[in-house]
C-alpha cells in the first residue's frame, strides 16, 4: 500500500479554491488565515475523509486519526497550550462544513476538550470558576445531545430544578455550587441514558465529535435539504476543528455577525449585530437583545476600525458581499467565518450594480451574481414568510402572487361581490369556462383538484392572478357553503390568504411583501440584453397581456393560444353551437359569427406588438373542453327523472349528454386535438387563418408593421403540416386578393411529440419555424400525464431521487433534451435557416434556458411575468457557454 | 430533344419480368406469346405512358399516338386484316392492366373497330348479320357507357322497348330488323346525351378508349381499392389492345376461365367454367349457366387436351398455380390471360406443399407462397361472406372469430342463460370487471364504445372469444332492453351474429365457415421453424391459454398479464379491499389473501410451460380500473337522494365515490400505473414477486424445470428498475432460504415509453431482458390514445393517406422503429447478451415481424392464435433478409 491520503489540513495549508475538499467554512478559514487576518488556529478534516467513512461502513479511513493528532501537535505548539492539559488546556470548537451551505446538518460543538480536570485549568486561566463550570455544563449538554443522542429535555429538567431551588430565572444566575452539582447530575444523566460514562478522554471526545459530523451528513433534515436544493448526495462534509476564543471573557470581549452590505436592500453600509461579553450561541439564542453593529464603534472604537478594515479586505478579496462571524477576546479581534452573503433579489441587484460602479467586478460578473428565479420577488406580491402564519392547506403553486379575500364558492356570487368592490378568493373543486367571469373579479383562485395545466391554472396565469391548484386536503361542500381542511372549517365569507408562488393557503389576513421592480433591475437587464444570444418572447393571449410583455422586454409573442379566446363567456355559446352543429352549414354559420370576433382579437394583439413577430397557434384543445361536464348533466338528468321533470327537458339534456359522451375521451391529452381537429374539421382552422390574415390586411392598410407566424399544433407527421400549410396559404392568397394588399407571413409547427422529433427533417420541409412545446413533449416522452402525475406519484419520485427534478419544471436533458437535439439537428439539416424556439413553461426557467442556449435555439418564450427572468438567464447562459453559439 | 420513349410494345416484344412496365395482363400475354402459346396478336401501351399522361394534365405524351399506329400496322399485316376496313375489318378489345391486379378499374371494351361500315364487313365475314349487329349494339352500349359516360340505363330502356314490342324476353331473341333500329336509336341516345356523334373513326375510337383506361386509374373505386390494399398511387396502368377472337362464332366455339388447381382446396385438378358459343362477358353475366371445365373434354376433346397441356406448360413456366382465361374460335384455342391464382389459405398451403413434392418449387419458395395473415382463416371460425348477409352495424375487429346468439344486455342475465345452455351475445356500452362472469359464458361480446385496448377487447382476446368494440352506430337503452342501429331495433333475446375478425354485426343467424387447421399447415410450419431466426412466444394469461399456445408452437410466454388474474370475479373484492385499505395493515391483509391465489396461477402456468421461459409482467393498469365506475355511483347516489334513500347507504356510496374520484385520472394511460404503482405501493409488487418465486420453488421441488422472467412495466428511468430489481432480488433470496431450494430467474423490463428507448443504455445495466411494448410505445410516440384515435380521427388519417397504416396494426418504422433501433443499439452496447423481444400486438403481424427480424430481436410474442402466423412470417423474414442476422 502507498502512503495514506492527506485527510487533514492546517488552516494555513488550504485556500479559497479548495472548497470541494475543505468545505465552504474550511476554505474560508484557510483563505482568511493566508491573507493575514487574525483567525484562531485550527485544522480541517476533508470531505474525502467523510466520503471514505460513508463508503467504508461508517469506519474512519486508515490514517485519519493519526493525521489529526499530528496536525494537532502543530496547533498546540503554536499556542503553547495542550489538549487535555489540566494546567493549560486547549479547547476547540468542532463544526461541520460542506462544500455548499447546508443548514440542517450538525451545528457547532463548543468548548470541546473540557473534562473534570481541564475545567479546573480553565478556571485558573480565566480566573473565573463560574465561567469554567458554565462552559463545562454547556459542553456536556451539547456534546451529549449531538454526539451521544441524549434527549436535550433531560438536561433542561435538571437545570429547571436547580433554578427553582435557587429561585432564579436565568441560567446565568445559577451559583457556582449549583453549577458544580449540575455538572455531576449531567454526567449521571448521560450514564443513565446511554449506559456509558461521559468521555473524559479529550482525544476520544474529538473523534466522537468528528464521527457525529460525518453521520449528520445523512440525517433526515440534511437529506431533505439536499433534495429541495438539488445538492448531490455524494459531496460529503468537511469538519473544522478550531481553537476556542472566548467572546464571553469580560466586557472587553464580545461576538457578532455582520454583512458587508445590507442584505435586504444592497445598500453599502455594514449591517449586523453585536453582543458584548457573549459567545456566538448567545446571539443566536436571542436571550439578550443584540446591538447593531455600528454600536461597536462606541464600545470598542479601535477594534471597530480594525473590523471595518477587515470587512473591506474581505470584500475586495472575494469581490463579493460577505457574511462574517467574528469574536473579540480581551480586545483582540478574531475572524471566525466568512462567506458569500445570502441576499434578496433587490439587494443582489443593487450590490452588483454598485460593485460594477466601484470597479470591483465587471458587468459580466454582475450578471452572474443575480439568481434569475429570485426576480420573481420583484415582480409579484408575496406573503411575508417572516410573519407568524397559520398555514391551513397547500397545493400546487399554479400562478404566482399573493392575495387575501373572502371565500366564495360560486362564480356568479364572486362577480356580484367583486363588482361591489369586495375582495374574494374563488374556491372550487375545479373551474370550467363557465367560471371565467368569477375568476376575472377574484383576487385569486384556489381549487382542490387539477394540476398546473388545469383550466384554473392556465386562465389565472394568463390573467396574472394568483392561483393554487390541487389542494387535495380541501373538501368542499357547495350546498353547505363551507370547506374543511385538516379539521378546520372555513365558511363562505371567511377571510383567507394565499400565495400562488408557494402554494400555501392561510387563515385570515396576513402581511404581504409588495413587488419592487426597480431602475436597477432595468439597468441589469439592459446589460443582459447586450450579452444574450437567445431572443426572449412571451406567451400572451390578450392585447393587455401583450402590452405588459412588451414593457417587460419581450421581443415578440412566441405563443398566442386562440382557445382562450374561444372560452370567453360571451363567445362560448357560439363555440358550442359550432361543435353541436348537425351539419356543415350550421357549423359554417356559427364559425361565421366567430370570425369577426377572432379577427378583432388578432388585430389588437398584432397592433400591440407592432414591429415584432407574433406566433398564433391554431385551436389546440379537444372540443369537449368547450362543452358542459358529463357528470353534471348526468346528475341533472337523474334528478329530473326522479322528480317528475318535464320529458322535453330531459330529452334535450339527454341529447346534449349524448354529444358530450360522443366527444368525450379516455385520454384527452392524446386524443382528438391539435392539428387532428384541423384535419378532420378543416373549416375551423380555415376560419382562424382567415381571421388572422384579415387582421393583418387591415393593419397593413393602416401602415402598421406586422409579422404573423401561424402555428400548427401537435404535428407528428410531415403530411399533416403539408396539408394544413396548403390550406392556410390558399386562404392568405384569397385575403390578399380580396383586400388588395400584400403581406408576408410564416407557417410553422409546434414540436411537441416524440415522433415529430424523430421525423423533424421531413417536417422541416414544410415549416418556416419550429417551436418546442416541451410541456406536451415531456408528457409523452415520459408517459406522464402532468395533471395526474403531480398530485400522485411525481412528488414521491423527486423525494426518492428517482428524478432530480420534476420534468415539468426543469427540462429533462437525458430524455426530452435528447429528442430536442435530434429535432434541431434534423430540422436544420433539412432547412438551414429554420427558426427554432421553445414555448413550453420551461422557456422561463433558468436551467432549461441554459440548455436552450447550448443546443442553439433562436428564442425562448415564457409567460409574461417570467420575461425578465428569461432575459437574465439567457445572458448567464451566454456568459457560461460562449463557445456554444456562433 | 432525343428520341421519344418507347411507349408501345407488341406482345412478342415483352416478357414476364416487365410487369411494372406492361402491367400484369400485358406481361402475361407477352410471356405466353413468347413461349409459343396461341395468343391473339396485339400490343401493350406502357404504364409509363399513363404516368406521363397523368403528369401532363391528361394529355397524351408526344409520340404515343404515332407509336400505336406503327405497331398496329405490324399486327394488321400479320392478320391480313385492317382496322376500319369495311371489307375485312380488324376488331380489338381494349383492357386496362396495372402492375398489380386491381378490380374497380376500367374493364374490357370488346369489338372496338366497329362502325356503320365495318359492321357490314363483319356480317359478311361471319356470314351472320344478326351476330354483327348484336356486336355493334353491344359495342356502342359499352363504349358509350365506359368512355363517353352515357348512363347505361338509357340504352336498357331502348332495348326493353324493342323487347316489349317484339314480345320477347331475351336480348338474343331480338330480330335483325330490331337490332338495326336499336343501333340507330343507340347512336341517337349518344348524341342526345353528349352532344357528340358516336365516333365512326376507328382510330379515334381507339384513342378515346386508351384515354378512358388512363382516366380510370383515378376513379373513386380504384383509389379506394388502392387505399385498402396499400397500392402506391403512382404506378399507373398499362393498356392492352388485343385482336378479337369470337367464342360466340358457333357451336365449335366457346370461352372459359380455369384454375390450374382447385383454389379452395389446392387439389391438383383443373377447376373452372366453360360456355359453348359465348363471349367472356356471358360467363361473367351469368345469363347462361356455365359448364364445369371438365365437360369440355366431351364437347371439344382435341382442344381440351391441348388446353390441359397448355395449363401444364403455364404452371411449369410460372412455377405457380395459374388463373387462366381462354377462348375457342372455330375449334382453335386462344389464350387470353394468365395470372397467379388467388386462393384460400388451405389451397395455398396444399398447392405449395404439392409443388415441393412435384419438384416444381423449393421449400423456401413454398414458405414465401403463403400469406401469413391468411392463416387466420384456418384458425378461427368466420362468417361465410359468400352468403347473403344483412349487416346492421360495424365496429372495431377486436378479437377474431364468429358467433351467433341471442342479445343480452346484462352480465348476470347472460350468466343465467349461458349456464342454462343458451347461446348469448353480451351487448354493452362498455364492459367492466363486474361483467367478467357474463363474458365467460357469452359466445361473443359487442360494445358500442371503447377501442382495441378496452376492457372488453383485452378480456375477450385473452379468452379467445369473438369481440367487436366501438360499434358507434349502436345505441343501447338498458331500461327498455333494446338497441337501435341505423333505424333497426333489436330486442333482448333477438338473434344476431358477429364476426370479430371483420367487425361486422348481422341480424339473425348466418352461415359460418369452420376453421380447418391441417396436417399440411403443420408441415409448412415445421419448415418455417427450420428457417426462422426469431423465436416465437405467446401472450397468455391463463394455464389453458398457455397449453393452447404450446400446441400452436409457442416457445415460451412473452407476456403474462397479472391484472387479468386480479379481475376474476371472486378475486375482485379482495383487490378492491386492498385498494380501499385505509392503512398499511389492512392492505397487507388483503394482499395476504391474494398471495396464495396468485401463487397458484403462476404454478399452473409455469407447469404448462415446463422447460420454456415465461415472462410475467407485474401489475400494470391504474388501480381505478378495479373499482366501480364513478358515473354509475353518481347516478345511484342522486337516485337515492331524490327517492328518500337511507342516509347510511348514501354516505357509504359517497365515501366510495370519494375514493374512486381520488384515484380517477385525466389521462389514465399516462397516469399512476405500471412500475409507478410498484414504487408507490411496494407491497403490491412484493406480493407478486413472492407469489412467483414460491410457485417456482414448489415446482423446482417437484422436479419441474421452470424459467421465470419477472418483467417490470412502464419503466422510463434506470432508477425505477434498479429499485424494483433490488426489492425483487431480496424476495427471491428470502424464498430460496425459506424453501431451501435454489432457482434462477431473470429480471427485465418493458420498453414502452420514448424515454426508456432514449436512456436504454442506462436501463440495460439493471436488466436481463427488454421486451418492447409497442402498443404503448406507439401511443406515446405518436401522442395517440388508441382508444380515442381509432374511433375518431385515425380512419380519416389512413383514408387521406396521412398515414399508410394504423400504427397500432403495422409498426411505424419511421418513428417508433427509429426509437426501437436506438434502444436496441444502446441496450446491447451496455449489455451485449441482453435478450430483446416484443410483446405488443405487432408481434403477430407480418410486416412488423419482418422489421423485428431486421433489427435483430430475439423473439416476438403474440396472442395465442397468432403464433402460427408469426412462425411463418418469421421464416419469410429470414428468407428475405438472410444477411441481416448472425
Amino acid at each position: 500500500m502507498g502512503e495514506a491520503k492527506k485527510y487533514v489540513y492546517l488552516f494555513e495549508e488550504g485556500k479559497a479554491e479548495m472548497k470541494d475538499l475543505l468545505g465552504g467554512k474550511g476554505a474560508g478559514l484557510a483563505e482568511m488565515t493566508n491573507i493575514g487576518l487574525s483567525v484562531p488556529p485550527g485544522l480541517t478534516i476533508t470531505t474525502e475523509a467523510c466520503i471514505a467513512y460513508n463508503l467504508n461502513q461508517k469506519q474512519f479511513p486508515p490514517g485519519l486519526e493519526q493525521q489529526i493528532q499530528e496536525k494537532f501537535l502543530v496547533v498546540q505548539e503554536r499556542l503553547g497550550k495542550k489538549f487535555g492539559d489540566p494546567q493549560n488546556p486547549l479547547l476547540v470548537s468542532v463544526r461541520s462544513g460542506a462544500p455548499v451551505s447546508m443548514p440542517g446538518m450538525m451545528d457547532t460543538i463548543l468548548n470541546l476538550g473540557l473534562n473534570d480536570e481541564t475545567v479546573k485549568g480553565l478556571a485558573q486561566q480565566t480566573n473565573n470558576e463560574r465561567f469554567a463550570l458554565d462552559c463545562y455544563r454547556r459542553f456536556i449538554q451539547m456534546f451529549s445531545d449531538v454526539v451521544m443522542k441524549v434527549e436535550r429535555d433531560k438536561f433542561e429538567q435538571v437545570l429547571e430544578r436547580y433554578k427553582t431551588r435557587q429561585a432564579v430565572k436565568l441560567d446565568a444566575d445559577l451559583s457556582v455550587e449549583s453549577l458544580r452539582l449540575i455538572v455531576e447530575e449531567f454526567k449521571q444523566v448521560v450514564l443513565n441514558a446511554t449506559g456509558q460514562e461521559f468521555p473524559q478522554d479529550t482525544q476520544k471526545q474529538l473523534m466522537m465529535a468528528v464521527q457525529a459530523v460525518f453521520d449528520s451528513w445523512d440525517n433526515d433534515k440534511a437529506i431533505l435539504y439536499r433534495r429541495i436544493n438539488r445538492i448531490p448526495d455524494d459531496l460529503g462534509t468537511a469538519v473544522n476543528v478550531r481553537c476556542m476564543v472566548f467572546g464571553n471573557s469580560g466586557n472587553d470581549s464580545g461576538t457578532g455577525v455582520a454583512f458587508t452590505r445590507n442584505p435586504s436592500t444592497g445598500e453599502k453600509t455594514l449591517y449586523g449585530e453585536f453582543l458584548v461579553n457573549a459567545q456566538g450561541e448567545d446571539v443566536v439564542a436571542g436571550i439578550r437583545t443584540p446591538q447593531t453593529i455600528s454600536s461597536m464603534q462606541q464600545e470598542f472604537p479601535g477594534v471597530f476600525d480594525q473590523f471595518v478594515h477587515t470587512c473591506k479586505i474581505l470584500e475586495n478579496h472575494y469581490r463579493d458581499m460577505q457574511d462574517i462571524e467574528f469574536t473579540v477576546e480581551k480586545g483582540k479581534l478574531y475572524m471566525l467565518q466568512t462567506r458569500s452573503a445570502k441576499r434578496t433579489a433587490a439587494a443582489a441587484i443593487k450590490a452588483a450594480l454598485d460593485m460594477v460602479n466601484e470597479g470591483l467586478i465587471t458587468r459580466e460578473e454582475a450578471l452572474l451574481r443575480v439568481d434569475p428565479a429570485q426576480l420573481n420577488q420583484l415582480l409579484h406580491r408575496q406573503i411575508d414568510q417572516t410573519a407568524s402564519l397559520k398555514e391551513i392547506a397547500r397545493g400546487l403553486p399554479a400562478s404566482p402572487g399573493a392575495a387575501t379575500g373572502q371565500v366564495c364558492f360560486n362564480a356568479d356570487e364572486a362577480e356580484r361581490l367583486g363588482k361591489g368592490g369586495q375582495k374574494v378568493i374563488l374556491v372550487r373543486n375545479e373551474t370550467t369556462p363557465d367560471d371565467i367571469h368569477g375568476i376575472v373579479v377574484a383576487q385569486g383562485v384556489l381549487t382542490s383538484r387539477g394540476g398546473m395545466t388545469s383550466h384554473a391554472a392556465v386562465v389565472a396565469r394568463s390573467m396574472g392572478k394568483p392561483c393554487i391548484c390541487g389542494a387535495e386536503s380541501i373538501s368542499i361542500d357547495y350546498a353547505a357553503k363551507v370547506f374543511t381542511t385538516g379539521g378546520i372549517v372555513i365558511k363562505e365569507g371567511d377571510i383567507i390568504s394565499m400565495d400562488g408562488g408557494t402554494g400555501q393557503v392561510f387563515e385570515g389576513e396576513v402581511p404581504m411583501v409588495e413587488p419592487g421592480a426597480s431602475q436597477e433591475l432595468g439597468q441589469l437587464l439592459q446589460w443582459a440584453d447586450e450579452i444574450r444570444v437567445l431572443k426572449v418572447r412571451a406567451n400572451s393571449d390578450t392585447p393587455e397581456d401583450a402590452k405588459k410583455a412588451r414593457e417587460f422586454g419581450a421581443e415578440g409573442i412566441g405563443l398566442c393560444r386562440t382557445e382562450h379566446m374561444f372560452m370567453a363567456q360571451e363567445r362560448l355559446p357560439l363555440v358550442q353551437q359550432m361543435i353541436l352543429a348537425e351539419n356543415e352549414s350550421d357549423r359554417e354559420a356559427a364559425l361565421g359569427q366567430l370570425l369577426p370576433v377572432q379577427q378583432n382579437d388578432f388585430y389588437e394583439i398584432f397592433k400591440a406588438m407592432e414591429g415584432l413577430p407574433v406566433t398564433i397557434r391554431l385551436l389546440d384543445p379537444p372540443l369537449h373542453e368547450f362543452l358542459p361536464n358529463a357528470e353534471d348533466l348526468l346528475v341533472e338528468i337523474t334528478r329530473l327523472k326522479y322528480t317528475q321533470g318535464a320529458a322535453q327537458e330531459i330529452a334535450a339534456k339527454e341529447k346534449l349528454l349524448y354529444k358530450v359522451r360522443a366527444l368525450s375521451e379516455f385520454n384527452p391529452m392524446l386524443g382528438h386535438r391539435g392539428c387532428r381537429l384541423g384535419i378532420t374539421f378543416p373549416e375551423i382552422y380555415a376560419m382562424q387563418a382567415r381571421a388572422i390574415f384579415q387582421a393583418v390586411a387591415q393593419l397593413v392598410k393602416e401602415g402598421c408593421k406586422v409579422f404573423p407566424e401561424v402555428e400548427i399544433p401537435l404535428v407528428m407527421d410531415p403530411e399533416e403540416l403539408s396539408l394544413l400549410r396548403q390550406q392556410t396559404e390558399a386562404i392568405a392568397q384569397e385575403v390578399m386578393q380580396e383586400q388588395g394588399v400584400q403581406f408576408s407571413y410564416l407557417i410553422g409547427t409546434m414540436i411537441e411529440l416524440p415522433r415529430a422529433c424523430l421525423v423533424a427533417d421531413k417536417i422541416a420541409e414544410h415549416a418556416d419555424f419550429f417551436s418546442f412545446g416541451t410541456n406536451d413533449l415531456s408528457q409523452t416522452t415520459f408517459g406522464f400525464s402532468r395533471d395526474d402525475a403531480e398530485g400522485k406519484f411525481l412528488s414521491v419520485y423527486v423525494e426518492r431521487k428517482i428524478l432530480q427534478d420534476s420534468p415539468f419544471v426543469v427540462i429533462d436533458r437525458d430524455g426530452v433534451g435528447q429528442l430536442m437535439k435530434l429535432a434541431i439537428e434534423k430540422g436544420r439539416a433539412a432547412h438551414p435557416h429554420l427558426e427554432i424556439g421553445i414555448c413550453g413553461e420551461h422557456g422561463g426557467e433558468s436551467n432549461s434556458i441554459e440548455f436552450c442556449h447550448q443546443v442553439g435555439l433562436n428564442y425562448v418564450s415564457c409567460s409574461t411575468y417570467r420575461v425578465p427572468i428569461a432575459r437574465l438567464a439567457a445572458a448567464q447562459a451566454a456568459l457560461r457557454y460562449p463557445q456554444k453559439r456562433a
